[in-house]
């Protein structure tokens, strides 16, 4: 069977940037963006702009620069996000609980619509109206609802048996923020959120400057 | 002056989580590990393991493994995690408030040291006994407390105006959790966060499944 060719998942990554910027713009009133501006907006040059818009068709008018609505418009319909897309929230601890109310988790095409937890105090009290539900109806409700995506902030020695269950469910794609590498089969998506291994990583370059001043003193 | 050719980021970024696998080894009492097994941990290859670690020196032994407690403190040391860090949090909303809280942001070499809002309704409360600062505060405790790194949770319009205030006050380091790209002058570091970034760039993936199994029926 032909496939289509698949963009490099880095562009993939990438996409969702220009449209955050487009959306902003649009925001502020800006009708019209040179790759350059727009570049300049995310650290990422025009050419790589325009190189990384190439793989899906044309985009702009040369000389002209990109039409902001109707470019964001494109690349929402490329990234799938015409449509809406209902998020299942497993572990409402501190971090869950600030997933379910931070409104910027409800922006453009997602909508957190399940929550879960396996703690029964937890269990049938609600966020921003939404129930709490047991971790056990997840086979249940997750396939009712047509659940894809679903977000994990349980504690890492839970963080595998939960994503099999949801994997189980019918999810496909996965945001983690466990701090531990969930292993996922064929077919199912999954990205780690880990400030602390961000943080961790940065900690390397402050420690680097700050021996190479020692060492200039 | 010579200076010691820098490892690439992407290189560095690995580096935490070759260390948190590790930690998470040695709790489990394991001593020894080959570069395949901690590969397969964390979804890279044996090969690119030792790549990485061939970047820093000579590790392990030969058809022998890694010594998981040596291996991990001389990551540790690389990643300048020997020393504790003190870091400031910016932004004491939903989400501030559960990174204040969260127990995995105290892990290793981390220490949330500070808390600032610009809310006069927030300041003076605290959380886990820290009191909540005012942000017209940061220029005067940044530097007497010797903080280099920050964590902004603060809304998007508000960022780049934080993180400016943040470096001239003499933070190095960023991790940025509002949705928009912070410009940052040469020699600061920044690393963004961004879930329903990371969960746009999944529905790409499951639209365009989505459309192959419609286009298979």
């Amino acid at each position: 069977m032909e496939r289509v060719e698949t963009p490099p998942d880095v562009v993939i990554r990438r996409l969702p940037l220009y449209a955050r910027s487009l959306r902003a713009l649009l925001q502020q009133g800006v009708t019209l963006v040179s790759s350059h501006e727009l570049g300049a907006r995310i650290n990422v040059t025009a050419a790589q702009i325009r190189k990384d818009l190439s793989l899906f068709g044309e985009f702009g008018q040369q000389g002209r620069g990109y039409e902001v609505e109707q470019l964001l418009h494109q690349i929402e319909r490329i990234l799938g996000l015409t449509q809406e897309w209902r998020v299942a929230l497993v572990g409402i601890g501190h971090l869950g609980t600030a997933i379910a109310r931070h409104e910027e988790f409800h922006r453009q095409g997602i909508r957190i619509a399940a929550l879960f937890d396996s703690d029964p105090h937890k269990i049938g009290a609600s966020i921003n109206g939404m129930p709490i539900l047991g971790a056990d109806q997840i086979p249940e409700v997750i396939p009712a609802q047509g659940i894809k995506l679903a977000i994990i902030a349980v504690p890492a020695r839970h963080a595998q048996a939960v994503a099999d269950r949801l994997i189980a469910a019918g999810v496909r794609a996965i945001l983690n923020y466990a701090p531990i590498v969930i292993q996922v089969p064929d077919g199912v998506w999954i990205r780690d959120i880990d400030p602390v291994i961000m943080l961790h990583s940065m900690t390397y370059y402050l420690a680097h400057d700050e021996a190479t001043h020692v060492g200039i003193l």
